[in-house]
C-alpha cells in the first residue's frame, strides 16, 4: 500500500492507494494560509499520520517549482515553503521507505495515463486547466522529466507573442496568462459577464476562490455559465479554447502526440471550450501525423492527484526514471 | 564501416563512416529534377555502389514526410518519390545488412549530439534553418521519435497565430513560414533589400537557389549581407531571430532543454540572427529552469547528415529505439 500525498495551495490530501491504483481511503485538510514552514508541516503530518501504519512507500505530488528529484519545494501558492526539503523531511519520518516526489500537474498526467483517459496511449500530454495551466508529458510510454524535472510546462507555451498579457512566470503571451481560471474570469467580467448567483452559501468554499457579492467568480462557475448559454461566458470559453488549441498544435508538432487529456475546473465547460479548441487546433495542425491527435477531457476525478503520486512507486518503471528512490 | 546516405531535394550524398564517426570518404550527386522514381533510384545506386564493398550496415537520412520506421519516403522536394519504399529497396540491395532510415533534420540533430555542439547534453533540440526549418529532439540522452517518427517538427510551432503567413504544411503562423530561407529573402526583397553582387559565376551553384540578375537571393546571401551590415538584411535577420526565440521558448517550457543547436545557411549570420533570438528567448523564458538554456550554432559542416545517418547504427542505443533493424 502506498501513502499518497497531494499538496496544493488550497488543500492537502492524503490517501492509501492499492497496487491496482484503487484509493482505499483518503483524507484532506485546508492548507493553512500565510503559515510558516513548520505550521504547514504540522498540518501535513497530522493529516498523514493516521494512514502511515500500512504504508510501504510514499508518493507525493506538490505544486512547483521544485528541485527534482531532490524534492525541495517552493510552491508558488504556498509562500511559507521556500526551498522546503519536503522529500527529505518525509524520508526522515518514514525511515526505510522510498519517498518519491514530483510536480502535481505531472502526477495528474501520470494518473490519466495509468488509470484514466490516457490508458494505452504511448505519446500523450496530460493537461490541467485550473488556477494555473500545467501538464505532464509522456513519450514512448514513459514520463519525460527534462533536465530538471520541469518538462510539461504547456502553460508557458507562447500563444500570443504580440501584446499578450503578462504571465506570472515573468514572460508574456503564455497560454496560462490567457486560459488560467482567474485570468479568464477577470477578462469575462470586463466583457460584461454577470456570474449566475451561487446556490451554496459562499462560506462553503474551501478557499482560493473569488466572490462578487454572492456570485462565484471562478473558472468552474464561468464554465457552468458557458454551458448554460451565457453569451459572455461562451466568449470567454472561446478565448481559452483558441489559446489551448494553438498551444496544443505547437506541442504535437514538437512531440508527435496521439492524445491530450484536459482536466481541471475549466474542462467542465464541454462544447463551449472544446469546440473552439478543436477549431484552432485543426486550423494549425494540418500535417497527417498531427491530425491524428485526439483531445479529450480527463477521466479521473479529484483523487487523480493521489493516484498519480502513488504511481511514482506503483508503476515507477514508466514514471520514475531517476536513480534516486 | 557504415554506408551513410543523405538524400535531399538538391543533392544526394553518400559516404563511409568509421565507428568513431569519422567520414572516411564521401561522394555526392545532383538530385535529378523532375525525375521519375526509378531515375532517382538509379542516381542513388550509381552514387553508393562504389562504396558498398566495405559496408556493414546502411544508415539513411531523407527529407520528410515518411512512414517511420518502415522508411517509405515522400520528400516534399522530390516529387518523383511519393510513398517510395526507400528502406526496403536498400535492404533488397544489401541482403543481410541492417538498414535504418530517419528524417534528415533528425539525422542532423543526432550528429550534433553525437559528435558536434551537443556532446554531453542530455536534453537538446537540434535545429536546421535552411530551405525549411526542422529539428530533432533528444531527451534523457535518447532520440525522441514520437508516435510516428515525427517528433522534432519545431518549424511548425506557432509563433504568429494572428495573421501569420500561410505555411507549406497547410497551417499558418508557423516558425517555418517566417524563418525559412526563401520566405525570409522574399520578405527582405519586399522591404527593399538589394543582394550584394555574387562573386562566383551563377552557374557554380548546385541548384535549388534563386537569382536576381547576377545577385544570389538565398538565405545564405542574406545572412552574409546582414553580417556585413546591410540594414534591410539586418531587419530580416531580426525577424527570423525573433520568431526562432519565441519557438525555442515554447519548446524549452515543454521539454526542459539545456541546449539548442542551430545549423543551416541562416545560422551563418552570427550576431544579427542570434542577438534578436536571445532577446526574444529571454523575454519569454523567465523561469529558472528555462533560463539555463543555451542556444549555439551547430558545430558540424556539410557532412553532418552523413554522420547522423551513420549514428542510427553506430550509436543506435541512443538514436534507434524501434525494434526494426
Amino acid at each position: 500500500m502506498i501513502l499518497a500525498i497531494d499538496v496544493g495551495g488550497t488543500k492537502m490530501a492524503a490517501g492509501l492507494v492499492a497496487p491496482d491504483g484503487a484509493v482505499i481511503t483518503s483524507r484532506r485538510a485546508a492548507t493553512p494560509q500565510n503559515a510558516d514552514a513548520e505550521t504547514l508541516w504540522h498540518t501535513l503530518t497530522t493529516l498523514i499520520d493516521p494512514l502511515s501504519a500500512r504504508a510501504e512507500g510514499v508518493g507525493v505530488g506538490c505544486g512547483g517549482p521544485m528541485t527534482w528529484p531532490d524534492g525541495e519545494v517552493s510552491p508558488l501558492n504556498i509562500p511559507g515553503w521556500r526551498g522546503f526539503p519536503l522529500r527529505a523531511r518525509l524520508a526522515g519520518r518514514f525511515p526505510g521507505l522510498p519517498v518519491r516526489l514530483h510536480n502535481d500537474a505531472i502526477c495528474l498526467a501520470i494518473a490519466e495515463h495509468w488509470q484514466g483517459a490516457g490508458q494505452g496511449s504511448a505519446d500523450m500530454l496530460g493537461m490541467v486547466v485550473s488556477t494555473g495551466v500545467g501538464g505532464g508529458l509522456i513519450l514512448g510510454g514513459r514520463l519525460v522529466n527534462g533536465g530538471t524535472g520541469n518538462a510539461g510546462h504547456i502553460g508557458h507555451v507562447v500563444v500570443e507573442p504580440d501584446g499578450g498579457p503578462r504571465c506570472g512566470c515573468g514572460g508574456h503571451g503564455c497560454l496560462e496568462a490567457i486560459a488560467r481560471g482567474p485570468a479568464l474570469t477577470t477578462w469575462a467580467l470586463t466583457q460584461g459577464w454577470t456570474p449566475a448567483a451561487v446556490s451554496e452559501p459562499v462560506g462553503a468554499s474551501d478557499g482560493g476562490e473569488a466572490y462578487l457579492e454572492d456570485r462565484a467568480v471562478t473558472g468552474r462557475a464561468l464554465a457552468a455559465d458557458a454551458l448554460a448559454g451565457d453569451p459572455m461566458a461562451v466568449l470567454a470559453m472561446r478565448r481559452a479554447g483558441r489559446a489551448l488549441g494553438i498551444a496544443i498544435a505547437s506541442a504535437t508538432h514538437l512531440c508527435d502526440l496521439d492524445l491530450v487529456t484536459i482536466g481541471g475546473g475549466l474542462s467542465q465547460a464541454g462544447e463551449p471550450l472544446f469546440g473552439p479548441l478543436e477549431e484552432a487546433l485543426r486550423d494549425h495542425a494540418r500535417m497527417g501525423f498531427a491530425r491524428r491527435l485526439k483531445v479529450v477531457p480527463a477521466a479521473l476525478g479529484q483523487e487523480a492527484g493521489l493516484v498519480g503520486a502513488a504511481a511514482l512507486l506503483l508503476a515507477g518503471g514508466a514514471y520514475w526514471t531517476s536513480s534516486r528512490d
